[in-house]
């Protein structure tokens, strides 16, 4: 029975002995079912491949990073992909790992010339605002936290709905404690605020994703310094730094790494550091070699369907469902596409 | 300026080349700057100190985990005191870790004997319900998570109050997703809910928090197959399974462990688990040798505004503060105390 300890509460993992389908499917099994038309294709545009030395055993360390794209693509993204170009963190390393914090590589000397030509892009983009997201933000697609019965019932109504529709018209969408909604767009989860200005919305520091280290302000950081979230979600750090993507293969390599004993998480020797012997764009690969990955829609009804289930565990394991969920705790589904 | 990169971020560690105070402290400064009388010692019959074997370069690898206290420590709690007694654990390893999840701990054989006398618990004890609660749930203490200014705003009210007094009795206590309320109580995050019964309140799955393994219901687990939180909260356990304790100290010789690439990241053989040398209570050991530990109290001014501080940074890394926070991104600040 050792296998079944906490095992339904595992979000992606199918049971390791399933022999028959359980009566209600757990998330990752709504995920794993879903359909090929769910599943969206990352472009090998937006990937990069980051090659750790090999770990003490002589295992290769491969972490691999997905940019974020469009309205989110802002001029950090582009400075990345010039860094990646030009083979900047070649011979660079993880100098810090914070527990329940953030792993942070670059260029531990600080001595290392930036390629030419990298913008320096001011705080206002923390935050995207454009037309486009409009008519999104004022109830076309609702945010998502509270199933529509939680949320009935917190506002003091009890209809006695107990369905799974949490996009049906009658959802209340929630307000966290960092953001008066928050939602998915494209495959991220984001924040929004129209209340000052239509459109406007920000990613979310959840667990995996990457980040851009900086100096004070005004400094944002040029994307040579970067980071990955490995604890609770920093939420605090939402429209204060950065985000850039999200790890989509081998955080457990970077999660792992031994803390640092400086201050902050940092490595106090050299032997410490976590040598980084190449991030390249996908692209810059051989066709064959590049790696492949899809995510679920969080357009699609099967994600709803798997949010619902992350909110309201019904799988057997449990006893009680939440009737909610925090958004950082709803990862978007990813997988890795087998080469044909 | 690598040590600045992120650093006001860090919540429990000083600057590290401060050379003159903050203008507005962090919340790490504010704990530390805590006066003494604010700080409550955590009792030596409250801690288990876990030994696994040195690390690859020798070094030891000690975890001291606090138990919960009343009204908190149920069955399980009386379990796992006899299972230390009887120095069960010893021989015994880490067998499970599972990226952005749990550290998972027991006999990975499930042959060994367990110690007679341990107690069956009854799901019911995953939620607690007494009557000195009764107050404090009706108003006496409320909980925290938005400041009193952003509860207003979101309210829809503009008063101007910038202040920092969240407790105020103005404050209005926030609802998170899995629970209609949420506090601190005698140092640890709880939920509560009087709705339906007054008092009714269980302890949350923070970063660090220590549970029990179980089978499927109506199985509560024995206390013998322990893990600890080592990613983003997962509160769609609360309440489904029991919560005994937390890592005070050492946590990073657990989440920094290799992932298992088995199911539910098990470990596949024998070679990669953590042995465990021993867990003991700590008042087996010799009372020089014994670890302590005080928590700031979460009653205290001090952390009153350690948590506001939490919730609205403006010390001077960020631009912009939350307005709120999420409990489990306000741990309990826990310090060793220096044997005299």
């Amino acid at each position: 029975m050792r296998h079944l300890l906490l095992a339904a509460a595992a979000s992606l993992v199918l049971p390791a002995y399933a022999e028959e389908p359980a009566p209600i499917p757990s998330p990752g099994e709504i995920a794993a079912a879903a359909p090929a038309k769910d599943w969206i294709a990352i472009a090998a545009s937006d990937l990069l491949v980051m090659d750790l030395a090999p770990d003490a055993k002589g295992k290769p360390r491969r972490v691999v990073i997905q940019l974020m794209p469009a309205p989110f693509s802002q001029g950090w993204i582009g400075n990345i992909r010039k860094l990646a170009a030009a083979h900047w963190w070649d011979g660079t390393s993880v100098n810090r790992v914070q527990d329940n914090y953030v792993v942070q590589w670059g260029d531990a000397t600080e001595k290392k010339a930036l390629p030419s030509g990298l913008a320096t892009v001011p705080e206002s983009e923390y935050v995207v605002s454009d037309p486009a997201s409009k008519e999104m933000t004022s109830g076309g697609k609702p945010a998502m936290v509270l199933s529509k019965d939680e949320a009935a019932r917190r506002a003091g109504r009890t209809d006695g709905d107990q369905g799974l529709d949490i996009y049906g018209s009658g959802f209340e969408p929630a307000a966290d404690a960092y953001a008066p909604r928050v939602t998915f767009e494209s495959g991220w989860p984001i924040s929004l605020d129209d209340r000052n200005l239509p459109g406007q919305r920000w990613p979310l520091h959840c667990y995996g994703m990457v980040g851009v280290g900086r100096n004070m302000s005004p400094d944002t950081g040029s994307g040579a310094e970067l980071y990955v979230v490995i604890g609770q979600a920093p939420r605090h750090l939402d429209r204060n730094i950065a985000l850039v993507g999200r790890v989509v293969h081998g955080i457990e390599h970077l999660s792992s790494l031994p803390r640092g004993t400086g201050g902050l998480g940092f490595y106090e020797t050299e032997a410490e550091r976590a040598p980084i012997m190449s991030i390249r764009a996908a692209t810059e690969l051989p066709v064959a070699e590049r790696p492949r990955f899809e995510y679920l829609s969080t357009d699609s009804e099967s994600f709803r369907r798997y949010a619902d289930a992350r909110a309201n565990r019904r799988d057997p394991f449990f006893i009680r469902p939440a009737g909610g969920a925090d958004i950082c705790n709803i990862p978007v589904p990813i997988r890795p596409v087998e080469a044909k």
